[in-house]
């Protein structure tokens, strides 16, 4: 079958400036042989995609690009959906400034948070903050590409998600993530470290996912039909203390706000019995306060990195002045893997043969203790016009607490916003584990800094 | 139909020699001349119930006494059970040694609890030294009294009655409680207060009944077609600082361990919008311990007692002195109405007229956001060998997450208990939200020691 | 509470020049004297509404009339319904020309009809015919009277109900039907037969309800707490063969289009071992072809009358005659008691004290093995401004197979009439259990001829 | 990792004396050579069983048997389980004596069965006599392989697997049938003769399966991204008359009793618009008597055969001579593929890598519309020790109801055969499509003969 072709795909990028998922994209569809077509630009920021544009196209002179596609940046969402098989949503809600408001300020309440983008103060007022754009989004979907496959890509996953769902049901949307690929990578090492098994591929690691994006969870995994769950018990208690650090990982956690030394994978299966499926650092924030993120100094007992929003800054700079040279032709771009799954997603969609990968869609019932509707993530077939979850079954009671208080948050979050009732949000944040240490008052207080932090934002509310 | 009668009636009583629930039932019993038979009673203390049958059957000769009943105490639970049409469940599971662990040990650790009997470290506890009890129960039920309607009284209610569907899925249980009267006393109250209207009674304050024991909330609430949700809304919002104590109350909370001037009610319907329906001592219990128990200081600002056991200590001299004249005859017992509706609910259970109360049993779709055979509390019609409950619909989210989060604590607790399994039960104790405070190593620490201070009750654990 | 009034209650009776339920009602509400006001009556035969009009206030002049109304008709839907409190709906759709089609061109095919309003043939198409009149109530009620209790009466019970809830979901609509009060009067009846306990009252036999309209069924019945169901074991089997007629029938089925000796009640007794309660004439049609209804003979045999549309025809120019007596005043009409309890379900919405009775609306799973949404019929409390459904179970599975069997023809036809979709239709028709006799060419034929019959009831429909 | 290999896996074959799916699983097993091992024979005829392990053993002989495998025959079924990896269940219920009074029995009552093994009267009464066998079959695996993979093939299938789970809830059993198969055959012959498609692989036709076994039906289809629905739809169309004769089919209906021309599908396909996934002949026995199996001369007109059981009596014959010369070693049996998936299955539970097929399990959730537990068909993902449905969302309403009858006829058998209770099953019997053309009295007259027939199979019944 893999001598099937497809052309003329359209593919309409919103947040199309991005200089990250962006250009990896680029990079993996360069490396594809099997579609082409054309990818449509779309970013508030026009200049943006304009720049990625020129990069985009640039892209198509060099060798090792099997894939051929045409960049054109949009200054009008409509005229970027129109016609478009794909869209991705990959953008930032607001600037790093709110972000330094979402992820810092609580330190001065005593929460702190190591990414801040999903839950926690900073991924309730992040979430506030960008469901009324994916209200827009949703509604210019419905609009213009109703039958387009729309893959997200944007934090908070669940929410944003779930508000296109929300405002177009039918909407054929799902959203990618890569945290279970690296616990999926964690076992591959381990298979090395614990039984000198070398150069295990992690897609070879059939897992059963269950969860919530960022709070995912493994009930079993095997490797050609190996049971990895009793090698795990050895390994996290042979770690426990010492942490393991992967070797595939780019750097050492100490040297990076992005690493971690899996203690808390370890601890949390000591604890659950089951695997957590997503980084440390996503995975403290999800937990009561007193666990992982009590303080600077427990944060770091625990071997994980807080990322300052103030490195993310930085780390834009560094990008803006690649992007000059790329469009400049200065520095050549080459296709290199992004080891994300999002082209093979496409492929399958497009009919070139079924793929099983995990997936944040809509609880239909795949996971039995979630509510329905509910966005959730599992294992799903990917295939023609076609993404349907596998019946991944019911999350242990003990863990299904934890995942369902959040749910009710992000449920709560939504409804909040769409109504733009500051009462509404604030038992939303006042039920959070990390702001629930905060006596009330202390707590409505840095909420109303907060969302005044971020009211450029939430327009219509009474702020 | 009031002239139906119903003879030779046979009720066996678990607890029976108790000095509380006992004597409530028998004022309850004489005081109904419809119904007459044989009351049962049977205790792990013998000699206790050998004085209520003397206690009992003396009340006979009261000439208020128009009901008439046969006591007698037994000294097997098969003897006690045999052919009785009805059981009443009431015990002390252990002692108030053990209970004084429960509530006051945690204090140690900063968590204050004001009952301890029904969440929160000390509610745990005790949930895991009752269940064993409740197991032998159920299947002295099964073996010798399949088809008696049963009704508990003892704490926590929803594990107790959960325990006995657990064993024994046939049983004819339910679980009977009197927080939602006082709620309904309280809205009488504010009847008079508000509106000038006097002497309403309670039962005419017509609710919709929805949540777990002693977290009950209420959706509706009407008195003759009046709504009395905006009525409540400027009721607690009059009475947020000052609270509002019901003269009904027997004394002022400030003189007792009981009372409250339910500020915890008025500031649970400001957050959330709908009125809670159990004690503001019960409700605070639920809540995160930042809210309400965090420090002494802060429970007296919300003006409620914490119940030292010292005082039940006390207390149960009283009833012992007491008990000693009744069963002399230098005191004589007068048949008073206890206020609780179990005699009622026999009656109705006999065919003499449906009633509509609240009762805790297992949800079979009444509540529709909770999991199905959980153990609920909603309205139910009590009819002639029946017992159905209401369709209540669904609890608010906000709400719900609170709520869901203890139903899973409980669940993982009952297996616990049942496969006697430590790591399960911690699991549990770890995610109570008065325990989350606790560090992990610190949290283990603590439910050590109070599991050690009840490992009488904990037969075949590892300890 | 008895004494409680209320006043200026406005009452839209939609068909409210009816000659049946309309005078009942009149009767009814002049009977209580708790509530008093207005009822405005809209008919699309306006002068039937306004000779209603007239007989309603003379009505007033009656001695035994203790509640007082105003009657008016309006010209205008809309300003019927305006500030209307309750809205009661009992309509003819069509005329007896449609309805002579329904029940009697079947019978050219070998399908023969009891009544030809529910199911079956003739059920189908009228209920095609009614759903389009039924959207335009229900956007009306939507625009002029979003608040107001609804009440249907007309047939299909179910269809009208549901369409109801399907145009404006927040409808406060329930539908009655007194054929359980029916089945409750025979068990009285048997009491007095087999028992003789004389005079009993139906209303004190406690049934639990489950099932559709006209296809109900009863798990339980007792009286006094007497279990009723070994008693009507052997009553089923007493008169099997000669049938049973209940002394409180108006007359004997063999002078009667509506008496049945209640022989299929005690078949589907002696098959499923549980009792149905609607009256045999209804129950037959839900049944196999070849059960009780495949011939004139076989229909004679089992005691049961075939109503003619002929004679409807005959009984409507009566009940005109008498209109007009009753108009000018030659007639005097008296206010009997109706045997609805449709002013009781008044009295206790409006507040006036809890009662329980059986009533068709959504299921929110007060039926658990029925699909949610459905109108299903089961006891419900009404209370203040509340329908609150009990729990009553699941049905047996035998029976449950044949229940959805035509719960599922519903919606079918339903989605049907909506799309205005013949060959939808016609799916539902061909998989009615009348039908289904028939090959697949002639039921077509069939079906073809009596949409044909009712066209001008289906506009937009491509006949 | 196509190289890793699975040695010494024991399969235990109950009914391993078959000279039909035994000889088929050999040829399969021969030619994979990643597996091998061990394969228990289990047969009540011990000989049969005895004379497969010297054919099975013989064919380790052949040059093209790659894969090599030890037959081994028992005497006792705890033998031939204890220590299997896999169990599989392909036996003959009863003998073709019964099976003659299941088939043609009803014939002289006017209901023509095409196969009479699954629903009807033929598939009912053969389901009250599997049962029993199926219960002890259960039990034997939970009590001497509780953890092996147990794949059934017996009829009715349904019913075979629903007793297992019944009975042995943790047994990890599913049901596979091939009828799929043949529908995605018919598509990759209508891509041939609509579109000039040749070649197409079946198994390259990516459906979505959802239904009960032999009444499976497909709301998606697709070919590489091509959806073949419009396809379809044109195909129907083109050949509903004359039918339509898969050149891949071994012979012409005509000439066989178990061909079709595909009428019934093409038929099913107009009427409620998704495809059938059967064979005809199975199809029309789940659908009301009149429309194809009401008479020899209509069952010709829809082109499909009645498989007489004569032809399979003499069929047997000519097996059993072939056995004979292949244990004397006169004729050579090569392992020719069987077209079945069963031994892909089995490597994908070993580990060897995840495959996408449809299968009979539990109700989880995967049909969103018909009730958990109850067998249904959908897709699976078969990979390491897991068989996980994939969710395949709800029928369609008219279909549903369809289905949905035969589901509570199947558990109305089941708990009729578990309690030996005539009566009930009479309830499931009555109301069979093909069976409720009888009155009760003929219903009740055939069901008696029929059960009768197959008395020396009804242990403990009171017939």
């Amino acid at each position: 079958m893999g001598e099937q072709t497809y052309r003329d795909i359209k593919i309409a990028y919103i947040g199309g400036g991005s200089r990250g998922w962006a250009w990896g994209l680029m990079g993996d569809l360069a490396r594809e042989k099997a579609i082409s077509g054309t990818v449509a630009l779309y970013d508030i920021d026009f200049n943006a995609a304009k720049d990625n544009e020129i990069i985009g196209n640039r892209l198509n002179d060099q060798p090792d690009s099997i894939g051929k596609w045409t960049y054109e940046a949009f200054r009008s969402l409509p005229d970027a959906l129109k016609g478009a098989d794909f869209v991705i949503i990959s953008i930032l809600p607001g600037t790093f400034d709110e972000m330094q408001s979402d992820v810092h300020l609580p330190e001065e309440y005593g929460i702190y948070q190591t990414v801040g983008d999903t839950v926690g103060p900073g991924g309730m007022v992040r979430a506030l903050r960008t469901i009324p754009m994916y209200v827009e989004i949703a509604e210019a979907l419905r609009d213009h590409a109703p039958n387009a496959w729309v893959i997200n890509y944007t934090n908070p996953m669940s929410l944003c998600t779930r508000t296109l769902y929300e405002i177009f049901p039918a909407v054929k949307a799902f959203g990618c993530c890569h945290e279970v690929f690296g616990t999926q990578q964690l076992l591959a090492s381990m298979l090395e470290d614990m039984c000198g098994i070398e150069g295990v591929n992690r897609r070879d690691i059939e897992v059963n996912v269950l969860g919530i994006n960022h709070f995912t969870w493994l009930d079993q995994a095997f490797y050609k039909g190996m049971d990895l769950f009793p090698i795990y018990r050895e390994f996290t208690s042979k770690y426990a203390e010492t942490g393991f650090i992967d070797k595939t990982q780019a750097s050492h956690w100490m040297n990076s706000f992005f690493g971690s030394a899996n203690r808390i994978h370890f601890d949390l299966f000591r604890r659950y019995g089951i695997m957590a499926a997503a980084g440390d650092r996503h995975l403290a924030e999800f937990m009561p306060h007193s666990w992982y993120l009590s303080s600077p100094e427990r944060v770091e007992e625990w071997k994980i990195g807080l990322t300052p929003v103030q490195w993310r800054k930085e780390n834009r700079e560094k990008l803006l002045a690649r992007s000059k040279k790329l469009v400049a032709g200065t520095e050549i771009m080459t296709p290199n893997p992004s080891g994300e799954e999002g082209v093979d997603m496409l492929l399958a969609l497009l009919g070139s043969g079924r793929i099983i990968t995990n997936v944040n869609i809509p609880n239909r019932g795949q996971i039995t203790n979630l509510p329905l509707g509910a966005i959730v993530e599992t294992n799903a077939v990917f295939g023609s016009n076609t993404v349907q979850p596998l019946l991944a079954g019911a999350l242990p009671e003990a863990v299904n607490s934890l995942v369902i208080r959040h749910l009710y948050n992000q449920e709560t979050t939504l409804q909040a916003a769409l109504k733009k009732d500051k009462a509404l949000a604030f038992r939303a944040f006042a039920n959070d584990p990390l702001a629930a240490i905060l006596a009330p008052a202390r707590a409505e207080e840095l909420f109303e800094k907060m969302l005044n932090n971020t009211k450029a934002y939430l327009p219509g509310w009474d702020l």
